[in-house]
C-alpha cells in the first residue's frame, strides 16, 4: 500500500516540522499561511480513466462478498490530501462530494493526524466504554468543548448516537416518549400499558405518527425510512407505519425571483400539513412530531423560505407536536452557518436537532422537556464513540482558527455565481442553480445527462455528487477555497463546451 | 488526567521495549509469558465507595445535559489494564461485564495500543470513508483476513454496519427483499409497488413480518424495537408492528438433569412457532424471517438445546422463511467457540448471522441468496468503519496466539463449578447457575437481593452485570483466567457469608 506521503508526514510532525519534504507538485495556499500550514496538491492529475485497472481489480475481490454496484472507485488515503482525493491507479480528483458530505476540513488534516499522535489520546481509541453506564472521565469536559460548544439556540442537551439513522430513531422515540408522557399527565403507565408494550399491542405501544414531507431522506432503518420518500429504491419491499407525508414546497429558482410564486406554494404545503395533522388525529394515530430537513438533500437539494420554517414551527406548537430539524446533512458549516435552521434567526428553532456526517459522529441535541423521565429509555452498548468526540473538537478548532465559515461563505458565493453563469450560457442542459454556502446544486435537462456530465467530469478530475432526479449536488469540504471554485468551474465548462 | 501508565507505555512501546517500568502491584501472567507479555494488576484494590467523590462530581456535570441514571461510575481507562477497571478515585475493579460484553481481549492490550502506534495505520482513522462507494484499497484484504477468516458455516458474505442494532435492522431488511423477490418470481416490482412504497403503503411497503421469541433482546430501534421483549422500559411508548411472538423455552438447571422436561417445554414452544407461522400467513402478515439468540442475554441468559435450534431451522426452512441467528452478545469466543451457534454442530446453521460488541464493528454475514440484488439497497453513508476493522484483525491474531477461546473454556468450567458450589452452599439465596464458555448467569432469590449483592461486590472490587428479572450476568473478557475466577469466586462468597 503507498502510505509513503502520510508515514512521511508522520515521522515530520513527530519531529515537530510540518514542511513535507514530499516530491511533487503541491503548494501551500495563501489564506492558510496566515493560519495552520496546508499542504495540499495543486491541481487534478489523471493517469487512467476511472475506475482504473486497480480499481478494477478490487472490485472484482469485493463482489465475492459484497454488492459492489454502488462502488466508484478504490481510494488511496494515505495519498489524499485536503479536497484531493486520489485512487489507488493514482488519479488525484478535486472531491466536491467527500464522503457523501461527511468530511469536514479536507483530508489528512495535519491538525486531525496531531491528535492521532498524542499519547494522551491512546486509550480513547483502544478502549470504546459503554457510554450510558461507564463514561470516560474527560466526557463531560470533551461534550462541553465540542458538542455543547456548537449547540443550537435554546437546546442544553445533547445524545451522542453512532450514525444518524440511530440518531433520528432515538429523536422520534423522544418525541414519542414526551408526547405519551403529557397525554397520561406525567403519571406512571397503567399495568395495561406495561404489559401490552411487551407484545407490540396499544395503549403500550401506542398509534403515535411522526409526519414527514415527500422528497426527504432521513435514514433507512425501519422508523427513519417510513419517514423517508425520495427513493422507490431505499423503501421496496420494506414493511412500514401509516404515517402522514405532507408534500415539500416546489419553489423555483432563483428565490429571489419568484418571490410571490413560492410564497403561494409554501403557503398551499403549510395547509396540507395543518390538515394531515387534523386528519391523523382523527384515524387515532395522532402526530407525536414532524421531522424536515433545512434543505432536502437526497430528495434534490429541495430550499424553502425561511418564512416556511417559522410557519412551520409554529404549527408544531400549535398542534402540540415535537418540532425535528435533521441537519445529518446540512450541519457542520456547510451553508455558511453551523447549522442551516440558524438562517431562519429563531432563538427557540426546534424541539430536536439531529446530526452526523461531518460532525464525525452522530447524535442529537434536545429542550430540556424531550428528555426521557427514566435511565435506560434512550440507551444502547456504545452512545457514540468518545474517539470521534476528540476529532470533533479539533475540527471545531480548525473552524475557528482558520475562519472557516467565512471562507465557504465566500467561496459558496463563487460558486453559485459560477453556477449561474454556465446555466446562462448552456440552458439546454443546465437550469436551477440553487444554493446556501457551498451547499449547491444544479439540475441537468434529464437523469441521462446528468450521469453522463458526472462521468466526464470524474474522468478529467472532478468528483460530484448526485442527488434527486436529475441534480448535481455540490458538497466539499470545509476548506475548499475560490481556487478549487475556480478549478471546478473550468472542468464543467470544458465538458459543456464539448457536450452534443 | 492521570494518563501517566498509558503515556509510559506508549513511550516504551516506541522504543520496542514492552517491559513496564511503573510503579504499583502488578504481576506478569504465567499463561501469557510463552505468548505475548500481558501485563496486568494482581487484585482489585478499593480506596472509596463506589460511586465516589469524583465520580459523584462528575456525575452532576453531566446531569446538567443528559440523564444519569443508568451511570454506575466514571472510569480511568488510561489506568485500567486487562481484566481490571480502574475509576476516577482510583479504585481498582475486576471486571466481569467488560462495557456490556464488548471488550474482547481486555483493556489496553499492547496489541491494540500497537495498532494505534504503526504510522500505515493513521489514514483509516483520520478519513472516514464511506463505505459504500468510496472504499480504501486494503478493504478487500482486511475483510478476509479479519471478518471473512471467521465466517459461519455456509457464508461467505458479509455487510459491516456501526451497531448492533443497525445490523439487525439491515439483516432485517434483507430478509423483507428477499422474501418479496422469491414471491414475485425475482421479476422487476411493478408500478404499483414503486407508486406505493414511496407512501408506505401495501404492496410497495408489503404487510411482512418477522417471528421473535418473548424475552428476547435484538436492539432499540424500531425495527429491531418490534423483535425486542425483555424489558417494559424498552418499549413502552413506541409504536410498533403486529409481528408474531413466539414462547422461548423456560428450561431447568442444570440441563443435565432435567433433559426429558426441558424437552417436552422445547418441543412446546416450536409448535406454537409453527402456529404462529400459520396464522400469520392467514392474517396476510406472513413470516419473511425467524429471529433469535442462542442464549437469550438480556432477556435473563436463557438457554435452549442445540436440538432445539437444530428443529427451529427446519421449521424455518419448511415454512420458507429466512433464518437470522443474532450473536451480537454471545459471538466472538465467549461460549468457548468463536460462534455459539457452533455448539449446534449444523453446516448450514442460518441464512444470516448478525454481530458487534466484542467484534468491534457492526455487520453481518449472510448466505449468497440474502443478499440484495440491486445496490443502494442496503446502504448508509458510513457502512462500518474500516479503523475498528484494523483492531478486529489484531483481536483475531490475539485470540489465535494465545488460545484464548481454550482458556475461555477452561476458566467457563471453573467458574460454573464454582457457581454450582455456591448455590449449594447458599440455597436460599442463590439458584439456577447455568452457563456456556464465560457466558455465565446465576439467579437471585429477589431483584432486591441481586442488585444489594451487585453493590456490595462493586464495593469490594467486583463489577458485573444483571439481566432478566434477578439475575446476575458474567461476561469477562477473553483473557479471564482461572486465577481470576478464583478471585470472583473468593469476593462472591464473602458477601454471601455476610448476607441476611
Amino acid at each position: 500500500m503507498a502510505s509513503s506521503l502520510l508515514t512521511r508526514q508522520l515521522a515530520i510532525s513527530l519531529q515537530q516540522n510540518l514542511r513535507l519534504a514530499a516530491p511533487g507538485s503541491r503548494y501551500v495556499s495563501k489564506t492558510a499561511t496566515k493560519t495552520v500550514s496546508e499542504f495540499e496538491y495543486d491541481a487534478p492529475s489523471m493517469k487512467t480513466a476511472v475506475p482504473g485497472p486497480k480499481s478494477q481489480e478490487l472490485l472484482r475481490q469485493l463482489g465475492e462478498i459484497q454488492n459492489v454496484g454502488a462502488i466508484h472507485f478504490f481510494c488511496n488515503y494515505e495519498e489524499s490530501r485536503g479536497n484531493y482525493l486520489v485512487d489507488v491507479d493514482g488519479n488525484r480528483m478535486l472531491d466536491v462530494y467527500t464522503q457523501i458530505s461527511s468530511i469536514p476540513i479536507g483530508y489528512n488534516h495535519p491538525a486531525l493526524i496531531k491528535v492521532m499522535t498524542n499519547p494522551n489520546n491512546v486509550s480513547a481509541f483502544v478502549n470504546r466504554p459503554a457510554l450510558g453506564i461507564l463514561p470516560p472521565e474527560n466526557f463531560p469536559e470533551k461534550l462541553f468543548e465540542s458538542l455543547l460548544s456548537i449547540a443550537p439556540s435554546g437546546m442544553n442537551r445533547v445524545q451522542t448516537m453512532a450514525c444518524g439513522s440511530c440518531s433520528n430513531e432515538n429523536a422520534f422515540k423522544s418525541m414519542f416518549i414526551w408526547y405519551r408522557n403529557k397525554e397520561r399527565g406525567y403519571a406512571s403507565p397503567s399495568e395495561q400499558e406495561v404489559g401490552t408494550c411487551m407484545i407490540n399491542q396499544s395503549p403500550g405501544c401506542p398509534d403515535l405518527s411522526i409526519l414527514s414531507f415527500m422528497g426527504a431522506f432521513h435514514g433507512r432503518t425501519m422508523g427513519c425510512l417510513a419517514t423517508t420518500h425520495s427513493k422507490a429504491i431505499h423503501k421496496l419491499d420494506i414493511p412500514s407505519f401509516d404515517w402522514p407525508i405532507a408534500p415539500f414546497p416546489k419553489l423555483q429558482y432563483p428565490l429571489e425571483e419568484f418571490v410571490r410564486e413560492n410564497a403561494q406554494e409554501e403557503a398551499r404545503c403549510l395547509e396540507e400539513v395543518e390538515d394531515l395533522i387534523v386528519k391523523w388525529r382523527q384515524k387515532r394515530k395522532p402526530v407525536a412530531g414532524i421531522v424536515i430537513e433545512p434543505i432536502q438533500a437526497e430528495g434534490g437539494d429541495n430550499h424553502a423560505s425561511p418564512d416556511f420554517f417559522i410557519k412551520l414551527r409554529n404549527i408544531a406548537r400549535k398542534h402540540g407536536c415535537a418540532f425535528h430539524v435533521d441537519e445529518v446533512q446540512t450541519g457542520g458549516g456547510t451553508t455558511g452557518k453551523f447549522w442551516a435552521h440558524e438562517h431562519w434567526g429563531l432563538d427557540d428553532p426546534a424541539d430536536i436537532v439531529s446530526f452526523s456526517k461531518k460532525l464525525l459522529t452522530g447524535g442529537y441535541y434536545h429542550r430540556d422537556e424531550l428528555q426521557p423521565d427514566k435511565p435506560y429509555r434512550i440507551f444502547n452498548t456504545w452512545m457514540g464513540d468518545p474517539s470521534k468526540n476528540l476529532f470533533l473538537s479539533e475540527v471545531l478548532n480548525v473552524i475557528r482558527r482558520e475562519n472557516l465559515l467565512e471562507e465557504v461563505t465566500r467561496s459558496g458565493k463563487a460558486l453559485l455565481q459560477g453556477l449561474y453563469s454556465l446555466q446562462t450560457q448552456y440552458p439546454h442542459i443546465l437550469s436551477r442553480a440553487r444554493g446556501q454556502g457551498t451547499f449547491c446544486a444544479i439540475d441537468a435537462c434529464s437523469d441521462a445527462t446528468r450521469d453522463s456530465i458526472m462521468l466526464k467530469a470524474r474522468n478529467k478530475g472532478l468528483f460530484m455528487g448526485s442527488c434527486g432526479e436529475k441534480t448535481i449536488r455540490f458538497r466539499p469540504a470545509l476548506v475548499f477555497k475560490e481556487y478549487h471554485v475556480h478549478q471546478l468551474l473550468n472542468i464543467l465548462n470544458d465538458i459543456l463546451a464539448e457536450h452534443k
